[in-house]
């Protein structure tokens, strides 16, 4: 077994409204800034034990299915690195 | 002027509880899953336009500095590329 952590990164999907993201832009605007466009993500970084990479990606990918992401609403990539 | 993406990530400084990170690690050990840690972090991906690389990172930086992180409890680091 070997150690890695899985990257999972959890974006809305395009069309899904974010007012989060929508309030941070008006915020950086407020102070000053200057940008064309914000998006949000989360991001989860999971240690653990597998046989090797392609295991290690497969089961954050059925981590992402079944409860980082929401599959209505969200787009999910996953990427594994050793530890 | 340069079209860029600059990815901010902001993570909690170690040592600094995390509890949806801890409350999420305990839903995927309840579905099964084995992992030995999770950590979670924000991610913005900001477009903006710069002269360059180093103009459009040091962009970022100041935003993160400014609003996206806490500096009390996050680190942050800054990845830009080309849109």
């Amino acid at each position: 077994m070997t150690a890695y952590t899985a990257t999972v990164t959890v974006r809305l999907k395009r069309g899904v409204l974010d007012p989060e993201a929508e309030t941070t832009q008006q915020a950086l605007e407020r102070l000053g800034f200057e940008l064309s466009d914000l998006r949000s993500a989360d991001r989860f970084e999971v240690d653990l034990d597998a046989a090797d990479a392609d295991e290690a990606a497969d089961r954050a990918d059925e981590m992402a299915e079944r409860l980082l992401a929401n599959p209505t609403i969200h787009d999910y990539e996953v990427a594994v690195a050793e530890r």
